[in-house]
């Protein structure tokens, strides 16, 4: 991978540098509520990331390691993506972009029973996305 | 404006389309912990944004209503620049992502009392910053 010079040292500059565009955090967000783990998974998410973006974010979040790849034990050839515990901490992230999202957007489809859960106890709704994800079980599956 | 079809009315989405990109956020930051109100002030900031990448920066956080543009009062030909409350809304956005860098960067530069801060009692450093913000005080003046 290209090694680029970073543009300064701030906390948010950091995180933009990796997650900073229209799709990574949507694939975060296929692994961390939905329970995608495949290739073809994140594809066929509604907003319909192009493979060739997909496979460039992909690298740069493995690179950043933020997810991690496994062959499948079944199928050597299918690869497993998954968060790893530095990918796993950016749930405050998400949820507090959901919280905003579900706040300003008349559309949302953000859940309301999920935002209520965050309003009234954040620590408990982080630790139990946090439990259920140790045993593949998310919040929202397909 | 062009109006672009959404691609999805997931909350995570809302938000990246208005400012999933490398740069807003900055901006965003600069008007929240740096006092930054003049356009000259965000193109001096260390990340170098390019004037006409700034310019369309501002003018679809504007169209968002995250931040709002007003007249100088004493030289009319100078814009001032201002986070609306939808704009100080994604403040917890910010803290989550600066506590994730502060986390996994080691070459932070996230002041530690701060982090300290938001690690012990982070509606109170919520409140405070809000405060500030009201009192045009800045966390972080240049």
């Amino acid at each position: 991978m290209k090694q680029v010079k970073r543009r300064s040292d701030c906390p948010i500059n950091f995180a933009l540098e990796i997650f900073g565009d229209r799709w990574s955090l949507l694939v975060i967000r296929d692994l961390m509520f939905r329970g995608k783990v495949h290739y073809g998974d994140f594809l066929e998410s509604e907003e319909k990331i192009a493979t060739n973006i997909l496979a460039d974010r992909l690298r740069v979040l493995e690179h950043a390691e933020i997810i991690e790849k496994t062959l499948d034990t079944s199928d050597k050839r299918k690869e497993t993506y998954s968060l790893t515990k530095k990918g796993i901490d950016l749930l405050p992230v998400l949820i507090e972009i959901i919280m905003w999202s579900a706040k300003y957007d008349p559309k949302t489809v953000a859940p309301k029973q999920f935002v209520e859960s965050a309003r009234k106890n954040k620590e408990k709704l982080l630790k139990e996305i946090r439990a259920g994800l140790k045993q593949n079980k998310y919040y929202f599956p397909d």
